[in-house]
């Protein structure tokens, strides 16, 4: 706390690890690349884990867990994931003290020991389909740490389900991919564009990925959750085959989908300012705090009293935050809690005792309310669901504003060397455009969104004919 | 379904993996001594989470996350740790295709790691205590499955508590300990003793550990959880000093605690049967199922209806399956939810309908009870608690009677050869006669029962003094 959070304008990747590390959100571990998650980083997580677990419960999904080692054997059945994900593996030569005849990969994603196992459940088409989650960590190695962002050891959820039709595997695919955008939207109220990635940004083994794209405050694209339909690559690679009501052996179609502690950054940097986090209410497990302020004891059994009375009535719904620690000042404990992103700020002062009112202060426009005293936990909670729905509604308005049409080669790398920000330009489909890009301006195609009008245009690279645009940014 | 569970006296060891493998609870993985935890075994982890969470977190903790690999050098700051878990670890010696400077040991515990942390973030006696739980993976290198009871790779918690003072250490170690021993009679419904470990069986760099153990129905003991009071051994190890309230430095006290997907194994072997697993009601995430019963499409309809009223009054309260599946046979459905161990089935058939009754049976009882449809969710809730108290009673007068004060070496041998069982014997406090116990039985000391009476005695080795009796018993 004596630290202060760098301004965005200054240093806006300085500013995000202010906030991490000053809210105790996480911090850097001795392991390279690998961080820790502090509980009020962790806590976050608890609230992703609560409500999209019960959003796949709801839709038929149950959890299992499958091993976080895996035979290097496994990784090499199916060619594509294994030059996607082996050059960033851990990998285990030791066990018990001794060499190992096969080495181990520690997972950096469950596929191949998943379909592994898929192989001894799945027989008829009475076995089918399989809806089964995973939470678990995974290891992919990297050496430049960016908190929740980028780190070699991060946690997740994958999703990996086995049906007897394609028609069925796409439809699932499909599904997941609208519950994560609901949750993103919803839940971390971000908006989302949900679309298909190209060949060049597709998961390492998949038929074709669908991907939720939101924007952080900075203009950047962060992909937030994807959703793969890997058609029967892994079922072929693990010859997985089922018999079919008529008897006939085929193979299983597979649909793989996950988000992770990524989503905790996004969440950070799509709604924080320049005093710290700012959480939406419904990823706050602790939305409110209560500070009395008084001077002398006089006031002090009078002031704790009523905020005491207040605790109490907020209590019955939330877990309130009572912060009457003597040995700091109020100021202090105001600024200790916009950092640390507690929604709603109630102060009660011996004039508030008085009025019968209080002060409330809303975390994400810092204004002072005067509220009564009567009927707290009404204007409370209606507080609560405003400061939620409208950070979405402020976040759609600056990705919005920020999100532009292209046509010209110029003006796009132009944008893309300045502000940057949400790029709809044409593209042929073709690589080598989609590399020129790249290569121009850090840029890459984010999604071909599903909302997209057919429009005749030209590609904003090579001027060949296209149908619609895609979505181009720089991303996280 | 094929197949049948091995009977208990047939072979106890057949019958507990049956139960485990037909109940898909669990299944052996392709990697050596790993398993994998299906959706019908990680639904009751998912029960002991929830329950143990919400205890940890009413007590004051919050949960965090550390990094799965440790450094080499860690390990080794700890003498007595190194030197018991080391032998046990799976190495990393490769990441991102490249050999590592440093070896990276995949956590067998935590300590290691999070007192590296807790020197970065403990200054002051404001900094404490630090009440931390981890809900992780850990892998200690096993190459003989047992599943759920013995595995290379397990799921537990782990709580990792700083301390000002020796006593605060001590209390935290005693009331997490109280915690587990209050979770398992509960929840689990199993009888615990509770007491101090021999310094041959207290965890590695502990200053003492106290135990939680519980009898299976082989009459053998399983330690369900532990509680370690560490004293300053990891705050010296990685020199973690506070300043007290006077200005002065101190080493911190430490505690950890933890429990695991062991507990699911002694769920298993605690209560279940021939026909089983019999599921202790409060663990299981689906406690009812209703199967209907008809011959003809009139009887379908009216049967069908009937019970879908009941469907709908149970559904209420409970996650409560509905089997209305045509391809199988009422007595087939009945040996699979009782495999699954179910506690509640309700069947309805034409005559039910007729006299506005239904049938109910429990799965620990099996018998069948006539019930009136009124007020049907009552009496499922009833019988359900019932159920939950009397799985409990059962197995602590199982355990009463396999429980025996021996004062004569021979009979211990000879009990210990045949039936086993906790025998309750004196002890002079030695390391030698506790080895030559083990040498010569398979028993080890489970515990010193806080609840011991003192009474002077004869160590059953050597025969010198002894002022109370200890639990000896062959374990998981």
């Amino acid at each position: 706390m004596a630290e202060k959070v760098t301004p965005r304008d200054v240093d806006y990747s300085r500013w995000y690890t202010d906030i991490v590390l000053q809210g105790k959100l996480a911090d850097y571990s001795p392991v390279k690349g690998a961080m820790v998650i502090r509980p009020n980083g962790y806590a976050i997580w608890e609230m992703i884990q609560k409500y999209l677990d019960k959003m796949f419960k709801d839709s038929g999904h149950v959890n299992a867990y499958f091993p976080l080692l895996i035979p290097e054997s496994f990784m090499k059945k199916e060619a594509e994931h294994v030059e996607g994900f082996s050059p960033e593996c851990a990998i285990v030569t030791i066990g018990g003290g001794q060499e190992l005849e096969e080495r181990l990969y520690i997972r950096p994603t469950s596929e191949t020991i998943i379909w592994s196992m898929y192989k001894k459940w799945i027989m008829s088409y009475r076995d089918l389909p399989i809806l089964i989650n995973q939470w678990a960590n995974v290891v992919r190695w990297e050496m430049r740490t960016r908190l929740f962002l980028r780190t070699s050891e991060f946690l997740w959820q994958e999703g990996h389900t086995a049906h007897a039709t394609s028609e069925e595997a796409e439809e699932e695919t499909l599904k997941m991919l609208n519950i994560y955008k609901t949750f993103v939207e919803e839940y971390l109220a971000i908006p989302a564009i949900t679309g298909k990635k190209s060949e060049s940004e597709k998961f390492a083994g998949a038929l074709h990925t669908y991907a939720v794209e939101t924007m952080m405050q900075d203009r950047k694209a962060l992909q937030a959750g994807t959703s793969h339909n890997l058609g029967q690559n892994f079922a072929k690679a693990f010859d997985v085959q089922f018999q079919d009501k008529d008897g006939k052996l085929n193979y299983v179609w597979a649909t793989s989908w996950g988000v992770s502690t990524r989503l905790i950054g996004a969440l950070i940097m799509a709604h924080s300012d320049d005093r710290g986090l700012v959480l939406p209410p419904r990823m706050a497990q602790r939305p409110v705090v209560i500070v009395p302020i008084w001077r002398g004891d006089d006031q002090k059994v009078q002031v704790l009293e009523f905020a005491d009375s207040v605790y109490q009535e907020l209590k019955a719904k939330y877990n309130v935050i009572f912060d009457d620690r003597e040995q700091y000042k109020p100021g202090y404990k105001f600024a200790d809690w916009e950092l640390q992103g507690i929604p709603i700020r109630v102060e009660i002062g011996p004039k508030d005792v008085a009025n019968n009112k209080l002060v409330l202060v809303r975390r994400d426009t810092m204004e002072k309310q005067f509220i009564d005293r009567k009927g707290v936990l009404e204007t409370v909670t209606d507080e609560l669901n405003k400061m939620q729905s409208e950070l979405l509604e402020k976040a759609r308005i600056f990705r919005d504003e920020n999100t532009f049409d292209i046509d010209d080669y110029d003006e796009f790398k132009k944008i893309l060397a300045g502000k940057g920000g949400f790029l709809k330009s044409h593209w042929c489909g073709g690589a080598e455009c989609e590399t020129k890009v790249k290569d121009d301006t850090k840029a890459t195609i984010r999604c071909i969104p599903f909302d997209r009008k057919k429009e005749d245009g030209k590609c904003i690279v090579c001027g060949k004919k296209s149908s619609g645009r895609v979505v181009f940014a720089k991303a996280y």
